[in-house]
């Protein structure tokens, strides 16, 4: 067979063709059917089915990104993004699909498909709360962080996987986001919600101090290259059911800040927070609240305890290591989830929690709220050792 | 012409026979001489002349070091460093030696004969100085880091330059020499001299606090992929005449702390003050304490007009950004100047400028006086702002 020798972009029917000439479980399968399902920024997904009720998601890279046309990546992400998936499954089972095949000619992916799951984003912004939720995404970052630190793997061989997960492309899109364009608007590409626009200028663009700050930030992204981290992990990037979490999208991945991981699920857990709040749903802001104490000091106790069990450097087993190892990984936590809470407020990758509310009083209040909380948290960086240290911040703007 | 199409190792006759074929200057030579001149740790090196007083040298990589025929390198480090060299030539004209020819199979390159240079150390130890080395060095440090840094460089550019010089090998050796072994002696390598041996200990490795920060600047090293370094830069790394400073053997380089290079000259001109203290050769001690401080005063100068002159990132525009960049490196210079001064002293790779002091109660004090500043250096290596913060220093231990 010489079909898929060379890269195109498939549509709908094209997918379905391509699972079934791919996949044994499908070679027998007459109704084959094929949708696109993604809404994320920068590949196709598509569900595919059959007559069995047998499915599965077909991931490929397209040419330009699905946000701006001006935005090129080279199609060579996805490889990354399925060995990292792969990589993942072991470090932490059960917490990310399993990938079936990877295609390097027409650079796609066939994973599990988790369509029992929901997108955490949809479901936070419908109040649902899952229980299993942070123990399992702490379990996540702490387990596949942890497991590519120098004090952990053979510094030889860290150096080899950073240098297989170097990410040019993706880290400057984050580089600009997330690090640059929210406080100075300097590629002219901030979308600021009329109302607030003024505010939001003296408040972001005119605070030399928070600047400075975060160009230190943007620093420590640049040059910090501490764990193998997934580099996107916002509510969007997570499926979630009642009983299963996995974690999905991480084509951002890259050797940065663990901090980097963990303060991306605090910024995203208090916009579910602030959607809640604008709803009156008292008992999902508690939860949520709650959460962020929780996925705080889980992630310390499970840092903490894995590090006994699998550091290996003699020098990073002296007394007192870990504490100042644990505690670097907090300060750049509440940095990052500073400067994601203002990016996602002022920058071009805006949030759905945000931006879905309609009342304008209500929208300008919550968008301060989380530029207020966002200084803080990058300013005051050094002070946060424990969640509820996080939770009193929060509790402090409102 | 078949020759040289499989790799081997070259003797001196070898070597002579190479140059004819390889280079169109000695094409027509007809009494051609070759000589093993190498006295480093891991590589051969030539001199080759003709009758014509024409010379070129040699460098090829073999398959074990030279320290211990336990330590097994690839031979493909010797093509980094002919491209760094190549590389630096650029960033520091001058500074470094010419390289006329690289050569993948047989890796070594042919470059620039440097015989009317001396290396510095030996200079150093018939009590020689040079007016204007402290000038070259620093220009030469400021110039090769600060063109690599995110902060000039585009950050996609650098992350290419950053895998190209990942360096696993070289810098497992500095992990272990530099950063593990002097603190416990963990492998078993350490050399101490025996009237000293149980002060030693006691002083050193019985010191938490000291090994602890040892760790922590261990993770730096493994983790802060500021800029490309040279990675190896004590005084028998440069050659020098009155008139001419040439950075040599930059094997060892890769993206680290731009603080490991000048944090090494300052260790090692702190080595050839002990010495000349010991000769009592009190114009010579004057010159290396005021090159200690001007190394220091001249790196911060001529780094902060360079930042001016070549940063392009907005955010390390930002007022304040560059003084406190300057001061992480100071803190990362000390740290590591003190670092080096133990581990010159304790471990396995030592220095003439100690291990040649025959008087038994000379080279004791010698050592100890090392072993404090070292100490002192690391623990207070946030507070060093001028090279007369360095000076006092070392003068309280006199």
């Amino acid at each position: 067979m010489n079909a898929y020798e060379e890269y195109f972009l498939m549509k709908e029917e094209d997918v379905a063709a391509y699972v079934k000439n791919k996949m044994k479980d499908f070679k027998d399968s007459v109704d084959m059917k094929s949708e696109e399902i993604g809404d994320g920024n920068l590949n196709y997904v598509f569900k595919v089915t059959d007559e069995h009720g047998q499915s599965v998601i077909v991931k490929q890279a397209g040419h330009v990104t699905r946000i701006s046309e001006d935005m090129t990546l080279t199609i060579d992400r996805i490889k990354r993004e399925a060995n990292v998936l792969i990589l993942h499954d072991k470090y932490a089972p059960q917490l990310v699909p399993k990938v079936y095949l990877y295609d390097d000619i027409m650079k796609c992916f066939i994973m599990e498909d988790l369509s029992d799951h929901t997108i955490l984003r949809k479901a936070f912004l419908s109040g649902e709360t899952f229980p299993q939720l942070i123990n399992d995404i702490t379990t996540y970052i702490v387990n596949t962080t942890i497991s590519t630190i120098d004090s952990v793997m053979d510094p030889k061989d860290k150096k080899e996987l950073q240098k297989e997960y170097t990410n040019p492309e993706l880290c400057e899109i984050s580089e600009k986001l997330v690090y640059t364009e929210p406080f100075n608007d300097c590629n002219d590409r901030n979308i600021l919600y009329p109302p607030n626009a003024d505010w939001i200028k003296e408040q972001i663009y005119d605070d030399p101090e928070l600047r400075l700050v975060a160009g230190k930030l943007k620093n420590d992204f640049l040059t910090k290259s501490q764990a193998l981290i997934h580099g996107d992990l916002h509510t969007g990037s997570i499926f979630v059911s009642k009983t299963s979490t996995k974690v999905i999208d991480p084509e951002f991945t890259f050797y940065g800040p663990i901090g980097y991981d963990l303060g991306n699920m605090i910024a995203h857990l208090l916009f579910a927070y602030v959607n809640g709040k604008v709803k009156e749903d008292e008992s999902f802001c508690m939860w949520t609240l709650k959460s962020i104490n929780d996925v705080v000091d889980l992630f310390v106790e499970k840092f903490s305890r894995k590090w006994d069990a699998v550091v290996t450097d003699v020098m990073a087993q002296e007394l007192g290591f870990k504490s100042w190892y644990i505690s670097t990984v907090l300060e750049d936590t509440l940095g990052v989830a500073g400067l994601e809470l203002i990016r996602r407020v002022v920058g071009m990758a805006q949030v759905e929690d945000i931006v879905s509310i309609e009342d304008e009083q209500k929208r300008i209040e919550a968008e301060r709220f989380c530029l207020r909380v966002g200084r803080e948290f990058i300013k005051q960086r050094h002070q946060f050792k424990t969640g509820n240290d996080v939770v009193k911040t929060i509790q402090s703007f409102l």
